[in-house]
């Protein structure tokens, strides 16, 4: 097979940077160019040293020509900056992977409420195909314009999906206690996001309301084909990588056989059998953010503490992998028909 | 007024060194022993160089006629240590502050069944007050044998209380989501509790069942005057000091008038307008755990996300100073007709 | 005695709200203005939560009358601010503490060539007392205007004063490798002091020349009366708060009597003997960063490793406490003829 | 070619598991055996969740005959376990690569002092090759006995080579200022390496002699051809992987041609220029651990700062990876023919 020329739009944020490591170890990828207009000519290992010896590319401007050229363009850009750039690239027949939040929702209306400001291709919305590959695989294949899940997105939807299939829990009153690493922030030049504010600190944010909301009832919702409704608070950890979602539901019928710890744990790993980046845990594990580190995995674990009537899912990823850059690559390998975990095999870096 | 003279039993731990720190800084106490059987001839300066210039003290081995020639002794100790001498203190008309879990549940079966083994003294159990300050003052006043609470049951009662007094909330479903620092596991030598195995990482232990639950729950229920029921899940942060709790009830009633934000943010100011340790932020507010740090400080935020039914509670404490030592000396000063926050005047250090 | 009346210029950063935090414990100061330009109006305690209940000052905008009429104006401003409005303080009869650069060189050329700028004031320049106590404690009692000594040179300086005072090393090819937390590079929001850039990572900076490198020369020349010749490479480390210099000096007579590691040793603890803020360790003691924080005191230790040419100094200092606004305030008890150690006598946080 | 078939002795430590990381990676190895006496019968994965998916091996108590089976065995055990078990496998030609300190000195006496026991197999010490393949390429290709250096040595040497084999330094009155991740303490349940004792805090340790100064010493005597006299004083950072050293040498000549900083920067470039794994940064650069964390890249700079007569280097490895079982694997390689590189391909996780 002849190699998929990739350009990464935006590479200077943390996404950027890490598909650009990811891909390193592709064998069939080539990455021929990658934008900033910040950095236009600054060689990609001046700002990210640790790739020197993998990458001899400079930034450079966004180009439409040069971007048209490719098989594939992955957008690494803050929201906003996609939704003016694809449409052109889609008219040419290059395939998108978009990891910001242009494409997640299929509600414009939602979309524009939560983002403040007005969406730029509807239409083009309309077709993005939602890169959840364990709810999603066969649509991906076929996809042109592919919308990345968000990290929290990804985590907790994992994490809910098998007890809202099986029709276990209550689709309302649902609980996500989520926390990130602080990359998730991205590579932002904020007093918030020093090291001084976060070390050996930990808040919640955005608890009134986070953007991944509608994201994950959007999904949540399809899955149970009905209305959800969620509680999500996020919270902020002083660490780097790495995102732990706790998941609270309610039984819908606390005495069923399908609801004892046994069940569900196997529940979980049936659902889960055939899914190479999704790892069920075995029953009374605690998965830790740094077993995933760098990696596309998702390490589940589901447990019905004292037997009461409230189920609760641990979900960890790392936000800047299967939540973001190594999703994306997983997303590249279906619609270009590659092993789905090539450039994805490496085992977390622990400790 | 004369002088305290205190005396720390288990002094080589971190609430230990927490109560030394500051009793030093408290006019009234002065800290006569500090015992610990394997450090016995040790100067506590040696251990603990940070208390150079402060303590000429030594620890010295356990001696029941040594303490009980002083007027309050602190039992720093893990669960089981006090149990076997504390009685023989209280005959002897000492006051006794037991930060360790042994006279904190009034239910002798449930402690048993929690802690694996049989209560020493369990006549002493049912005369223990529990040191709550903002539920439990006046007891405290009386108390001679004071149980501290637990550092979790510290912050998750204070943010749960105004909202079940008021009765505004189920009190089934409750789930407390709760985040501590490494030192809350204590000075032990263990491999899971290393540097390389914490740092840069996150995840949640004890999900089915901490020692806790039934502490929170005994307190619960008698702010309800029935059944409450939690589920409670902990998680270890890469971070010393500090917990956070984020606390999920379902409204009664989600049309009420005293369930708008407006009136739950009332609620709170006015439960705790006369409590010099719990400090509710403004609307909107996400407390951080650096902002408590070294202090007997409660920070409080509650808010209704998305005027949906569920309410969220963040709280925060340093789980070494109002979650157990802070705590302590807090009690001391109402056992001994103090002013309540002599010693513990100090705002945290930030960053 | 009265009540000193200070304020504080600059204030939203780090040694601004650690000046605050110190002056709240402090019995005979207090703070009536904290001026900022970009926070004007906005109160204390929104910006600095752990100062809730502390103070309920609101930020001002700068009033030179309003200044005048305190008795202490703190400078804790970026270099070049404190120069531009000094001078009017000073004639107004005002005494001016100054943390900032401004005023610590005495040779005007050096300064501007390290600061890059013209000096707004030479003549005051070469009025101002360098506040190291342990060396200029008579002329600080005298000060109208203060200049605080940078944090690596507090750091540096006490560790090396000792030897080149008895003339026991060579005062040229002095090296001083230093380490200090991100607070010292102060709350700017700059991309590569972000939480993901430094977290779990370790790096020197500014190894071919950083501005504390005349400042450290200057005062090591007064000491030996002579130049002397020093390499000096900072490091960032991955915490807060602190500053750990490693210092490294040639022997002149290694065989001497005065060159054992006894006498070493004698030589410091006699040194620092009356000093209420430098503490020498016992020998072989390793002095942590964390056993200072949040105060205002040097811990060193001395060493001749293998009985080798070289001592070698290890010296600990709280960036933000002895290294900037503890010192200040002790320069401040100084010059006011208060206690020394008035508001600076509580221990370290530790753990 | 066939697979080479490999045993690890002792991996439940950090070296051990990170072996497993980096083996699983290398086309032309497959381990076949892991050994723990502790451990025996535990999964491999029940330990290091990490590498779920990647092993289905369990520990097993150590056995010559199968470790003798196979290929290459690898020692990643405490000082003094390979002595013991060496001699019988290298007596049936299995090649053994030693993580451990067992083989690096070639003077026995030296070694018996440091590490306070009699040497088990000294006339098998004098066969070891010390594998560090930057000066000892072509003895490691025929090596039996593998010595892999210690981490700090391998950081340290690599610094201070290209200035000694120049002959451009004195070689008495070497310093080498150096700082360890907490890993490189290894997996052990000892307070001092605790979570709660080290984050947000820096100090030295071993500063009057640690067991490395003498390997040290020993390669830079064989690069010189003579005597060096070195002081090395380690220090231990809050953080996981990565060590940095600040290496400072007096130049010969200050004023010769060679001395310049462009003659430096050429020197080492030239040295390094065939060297996979050392990366001489340009001029001015700051090389930061985390660009090599989970590699076996060295990054180098060199610099003399303000022009004077010390010239200064800064090296930083992963103290796992090039100072552990990345060299390991590299050393296995250049032993087995392999592309040297093999398996270490992956660039650094950034941020």
């Amino acid at each position: 097979m002849s190699v998929i020329k990739a350009a990464i739009v935006g590479g200077t944020g943390y996404t950027g940077v890490e598909l650009l490591r990811l891909l390193s170890g592709h064998s069939q990828v080539e990455v021929s160019a990658i934008t900033s207009r910040a950095e236009a000519g600054t060689p990609v290992t001046e700002l990210f040293p640790s790739l020197r010896g993998h990458y001899d590319l400079k930034f450079s401007a966004p180009d439409v020509d040069e971007l048209a050229r490719c098989d594939v363009v992955f957008f690494a850009t803050p929201h906003g900056v996609a939704q003016a750039q694809v449409p052109d690239l889609v008219a040419r027949g290059v395939r998108v992977i978009d990891l910001s939040a242009d494409f997640r929702l299929q509600d414009i209306p939602t979309w524009e409420q939560w983002y403040g400001q007005q969406h730029a291709c509807p239409e083009l919305a309309a077709k993005a195909v939602y890169g959840l590959p364990e709810i999603n695989r066969e649509q991906i294949g076929g996809a042109q314009l592919l919308a990345c899940p968000g990290c929290y997105p990804t985590a907790i939807q994992l994490g809910f999906i098998p007890l809202l299939e099986a029709g276990l829990v209550e689709s309302s009153g649902l609980i996500a206690n989520a926390a990130s690493g602080a990359s998730g922030a991205g590579r932002q030049a904020k007093t918030d996001l020093l090291f001084a504010e976060n070390n050996d600190s930990f808040r919640a944010y955005a608890a009134a309301g986070h953007r991944h909301l509608p994201e994950i009832e959007q999904g949540l919702s399809q899955v149970v084909g009905g209305n959800v409704d969620l509680t999500f608070v996020p919270h902020l950890l002083p660490m780097v990588r790495g995102i732990h979602a706790t998941l609270y539901a309610k039984l819908k019928n606390p005495a069923a056989a399908e609801a004892t710890q046994e069940a569900l744990q196997a529940l979980f790993e049936q659902r889960y059998q055939a899914e190479p980046f999704v790892d069920v845990m075995p029953a009374g594990s605690h998965p830790q953010t740094r077993s995933v580190r760098g990696t596309n995995m998702c390490r589940l674990a589901v447990l019905r503490p004292q037997g009461r009537d409230t189920v609760v899912v641990l979900s960890v990823i790392d936000n800047l992998a299967k939540g973001a850059s190594a999703q994306a690559v997983q997303n590249m390998n279906i619609m270009f028909g590659l092993n789905e975990n090539q450039g994805l095999e490496s085992p977390a870096l622990l400790p």
